[in-house]
C-alpha cells in the first residue's frame, strides 16, 4: 500500500490533542446550554440548489455523486444533486423551515459540526473544519436585545477557554443599518457593493479600496475619504459621535439625492442599536466588546448587528467568531423567520493552541490506573480489579502482556497513566481486590482496596490546562 | 423557495430527540473511556483508491468533486479523488499507518462519527448514520484476550443504555478459524466464497444457500447439509462438541483431500478460541454472549472472533453491533498491525427507540429556570438573575418578551421548563437577586435568592429515561 501523507486542509489530531478538542467542544456546548440553547445536529448534505442560493462561499462547495449510480439514477440524481454544507446557517435555516410546525419560537439552538469548503488551504483555513454556532430565530419578529445576548454568550464561551490557554478575545461589532445609512447619506447608494469593497480593506489596503470605490461606484473623493475614515473608527460609545460628525461633514460635500432623510433615519437607528449593544455588553462583560466600523462581513444578508472576533495578540489569525443579525434567516413565502447568530471557528482556535503550544494535557489516554498482570494465569484477577475500579467511575486498564513489572510500569509511563496497581496474592479466593497502588510520578506505593480506593480528583481524568509560560 | 421535504436516508432529530442522542453518545463514550479507549476523530474523506481497496460496501461510496474546480484542477483531482468514508475502520487503519511513529501500541481507540453509504434507504438502514467503534490495534502481535475485551466493552456500553429504554442485547459470536477449519474439513476449500454464501442465509433461506453452494462451489450434498446444520447451532459452550461431531460425520462422507490435518488443526484452534471467549464472557457478564455458528460477517478480512448483536425481541432490526478480529487491520509493507474491533450502529438503535416510543425525555431545551420579565425596563434585572443562576451551573433563560406573566408561564410550559422565576422589586438597587420561583408542575411558589437557590438535582438538566410501559 502506498505511503501515507496527510491530506492538506483536513486536519486530524493525535490522541492527546483530541482530548483538548473534546474538552474545548464540551466547554463551549456547556456554556451554550447554560444559556438555554438547545442542540441541533443536521445531516452533512444539502440539495445543491439550496447551497448555491446564498452568499459568496457557494463557489467552494463539494458536490457528491454515488460512485456506482446507474445511468438512470445519475440523471435523476443530477436534478437532486447533493453537496456538503459549507456552514451551519444554511442547514439550520432549512431545518427551521422543514420543522417549523414542531418547533417553539423564538427558537434558540446551538450546533457544533464540521463544515467543508473546497478552498485552497492556508494557516488557520481548512477544507474540513469545526464550527460551533448559536442562533436565535423568531417567527415573524425578533427583539433587538437578542443581538446583545448572542455576542455575550459567544464571548463567555471563548472566555471559558482561557483555562485551556486561549488568549483574551475581543469581539468587534458594527451595525449594518448604520453602515447603510452612512453610505447612502454620502451618496453611495449601492450599499451591498460598497460593503463588499470595504470588507477587503485588510486585503487590498486603503488605496485599493479607494480605487475600487472610484472605479466601480463612481464615488467622489469626499465620499471615499469618509468611507476610509469610517473604517478607522474603533473604540467604545465615543465612536458614535465621531460617526455622526463624519457623516455630517461628508454629506455637506455631496449633491442632494432626495434620499437624505431616509438615510439619516437609518443611520440614527443603526447608531442607536450599536450604542445599546456597546453599553449593555460593557455592563455585563467589561472589555469584551468594542465597536469597529471596518467590520463589514462579506455576506450581504446581515441587516443589523455584525460581529467579528480577534484573539488579542493573534490578530493576524483573522476572525475566530463571526456573525450577525438577518431579518430573513429563512422564509417560505408565507412566514419569515428573522435570526441572529454567531459562529465560533473551533478548528482555527485549536490549530493556534497547538501550533504555539499554548495548551498542555496530562496524558494521552483516559486511563487513570493501569492494573498490572503478574502472570497470564492471574489475568482474571487483574481484570476483576479493573472492573471494580470502573464500576466506581475510575478509568482503568489492564496490561495486555504479563511482562516484567518494570516493563508494565513503562507501558503506563509512555501513556502518562499516573497509577499502576499491583494485584495481591491471586491464589487467594477470587474476588480478592486488595493490592498495592503506585503513583509512578512520586514512586509512592501504598496498600489499597479496589472497592474503596480513590485517585486524587485531579488525576481521575486527563487534565487540560494552559501551558505554563508559552 | 420550494417546499421542504426530508431527505430519505438522512435522519435528523427534533430537539428533544437530539437530547436523547446526546445522552446515548455520551454514555457510550463514557463506557469506552472507563475501559481505557482514547478518542480519535478522523476527517470525513479518504482517497477513493483507499475506500475501494476493501470489502463489498465500496460500491456504495459517495465521491466528492469541487463544484468550481478549473479543468486543470479537475484533472489533478481525478487522480486524487476523494470519497466520504463508509465506515470508521478504513479511516482508522489509515490513521494508524499515518501516525504509527507517534502512537503507542497496543493502541486502544474509540471513534464516534457519522458515516455515509449510497444505499437504498429502508427501516434501520440510512445513507448517513452514526457509528461508535472501538478497536485495539497491535504492532505485529495482539493477544487473544482482547477479543474478549472488545465484546464485553461493547456489551457494557449497550447495557448502560437500558436506562434510556434500550431492550436487552445479546452478542452472537463465532470464529473465523473455526469456520475455515470446518469448511476445509468437509472439502469446501473456497472459504471466502462459502462465507459469503452462508452469510446470506437470513436473506435467501436454506434452499438458496444449498443451491448456491451446489452451483458455485460444487459442494456435495453431505457438505451442504453440514453447512446448514452448522449454521443452526446456537448456545453456550455445549455447541463446541456439537461442531466437532458435525465435522467428524461430514468428513467421513468426503473423499480425502490431503488438507485434513491442517484443516483439523485450524478447526481445533477456532474451537479453543470460541470456548475461551464464551467462558470468559459468561464469567464476567452472564447471559450477554452466545455462540451462533451462522454468524459469518460479509467482509472477508476477519481472521478470528466475529460478533453480531441483536436486540432481544427486535431481531428483525438486524445487527446493532458487529465486528471481529483481523490479523492485518493495516500494513505498510514493513509492519503489520493486527486489530480487533466492534462497531455500534447508533442511528439504528436510536431510530428504534424513537419509532417505538421506548424512550422519554423531560423537556426540549436545556433550560431549568425561565426568568420572567416584568417590563422591558426591568430586563437588566431579570438578566442579572439568570446570570447568577448560570454562574452556579444552573441552565437559565430570560423570557424574550415582557408579556403578561400567564403568557410567560406558557412559554416555559411549552418547552417543558420546570421553573419560572419572578424577579423582586426591580426599583431596588441593582444586584437585588431575591425573588420568587414557581414550580409550574405543582404550582408551588417560594421566595428564593438567585445566589443560593438550587433546583432539585433531577431537574437541573433534561432527564432521559425508559418510557414507562411502552
Amino acid at each position: 500500500m502506498a505511503r501515507i501523507a496527510p491530506l492538506s486542509g483536513f486536519p486530524e489530531w493525535l490522541p492527546e490533542q483530541r482530548i483538548v478538542e473534546q474538552r474545548v467542544l464540551e466547554r463551549i456546548a456547556h456554556t451554550f446550554e447554560l444559556h438555554g440553547f438547545a442542540s441541533v445536529h443536521t445531516r452533512a448534505v444539502e440539495p445543491l440548489e439550496r447551497l448555491l442560493s446564498k452568499g459568496e462561499t457557494s463557489k467552494e462547495v463539494y458536490v457528491l455523486d454515488r460512485l456506482q449510480a446507474t445511468e438512470g439514477e445519475a440523471a435523476a440524481d443530477q436534478k437532486d444533486r447533493l453537496g456538503l454544507h459549507f456552514d451551519l446557517t444554511v442547514p439550520f435555516a432549512r431545518y427551521v423551515l422543514e420543522n417549523a410546525g414542531k418547533l417553539t419560537f423564538p427558537f434558540k439552538r446551538y450546533q457544533i459540526q464540521p463544515v467543508w469548503r473546497g478552498e485552497r488551504p492556508q494557516e488557520g483555513r481548512f477544507r474540513e473544519f469545526w464550527q460551533a454556532d448559536i442562533d436565535v430565530v423568531g417567527d415573524g419578529e425578533l427583539p433587538f436585545h437578542l443581538e446583545v445576548d448572542v455576542a455575550l454568550v459567544a464571548g463567555r464561551a471563548l472566555a471559558a477557554l482561557a483555562e485551556f490557554g486561549l488568549p483574551e478575545v475581543r469581539i468587534l461589532v458594527n451595525n449594518r443599518r448604520l453602515a447603510e445609512g452612512f453610505y447612502r447619506t454620502i451618496g453611495l447608494g449601492d450599499v451591498a457593493e460598497t460593503l463588499r469593497i470595504v470588507d477587503k480593506l485588510a486585503k487590498i489596503g486603503a488605496d485599493g479600496v479607494a480605487a475600487a470605490l472610484r472605479e466601480r461606484l463612481g464615488a467622489s473623493e469626499a465620499a471615499i475619504q469618509a468611507c476610509l475614515a469610517l473604517a478607522e473608527l474603533r473604540g467604545g460609545v465615543e465612536v458614535l459621535e465621531q460617526v455622526r460628525a463624519l457623516a455630517q461633514r461628508a454629506r455637506a460635500d455631496e449633491p442632494a439625492t432626495g434620499d437624505e432623510d431616509a438615510a439619516q433615519a437609518l443611520l440614527e437607528q443603526g447608531l442607536g442599536e450599536l450604542g445599546s449593544l456597546l453599553r449593555e455588553c460593557e455592563r455585563r462583560a467589561p472589555g469584551l466588546v468594542q465597536a469597529d466600523l471596518s467590520v463589514a462581513r462579506g455576506l450581504d444578508y446581515y441587516t443589523g448587528s455584525v460581529y467579528e472576533t480577534v484573539l488579542v495578540g493573534h490578530e493576524g489569525l483573522g476572525s475566530i467568531c463571526s456573525g450577525g443579525r438577518y431579518d430573513a434567516l429563512a422564509s417560505d413565502g408565507g412566514r419569515t423567520f428573522p435570526g441572529v447568530g454567531i459562529s465560533i471557528g473551533v478548528s482555527r482556535v485549536l490549530s493556534r493552541l497547538f501550533a504555539q503550544d499554548l495548551v498542555s494535557v496530562s496524558r494521552s489516554v483516559p486511563t487513570a490506573v493501569l492494573v498490572a498482570v503478574t502472570d497470564e494465569a492471574g489475568r482474571a484477577h487483574s481484570t476483576a480489579v479493573a472492573d471494580a475500579l470502573r464500576a466506581r467511575g475510575i478509568p482503568a486498564d489492564v496490561t495486555p502482556n504479563a511482562a516484567k513489572f518494570g516493563k508494565q510500569i513503562r507501558y503506563a509511563d509512555r501513556r502518562g497513566i499516573p497509577f499502576v496497581w499491583f494485584p495481591g496474592d491471586s491464589t487467594t479466593e477470587a474476588g480478592d481486590l486488595i493490592g498495592q497502588v503506585k503513583d509512578i510520578r512520586s514512586g509512592e506505593q501504598v496498600d489499597a482496596d479496589a472497592t474503596t480506593w480513590e485517585p486524587p480528583a485531579a488525576d481521575r481524568w486527563p487534565s487540560v490546562s494552559a501551558a505554563s509560560a508559552g
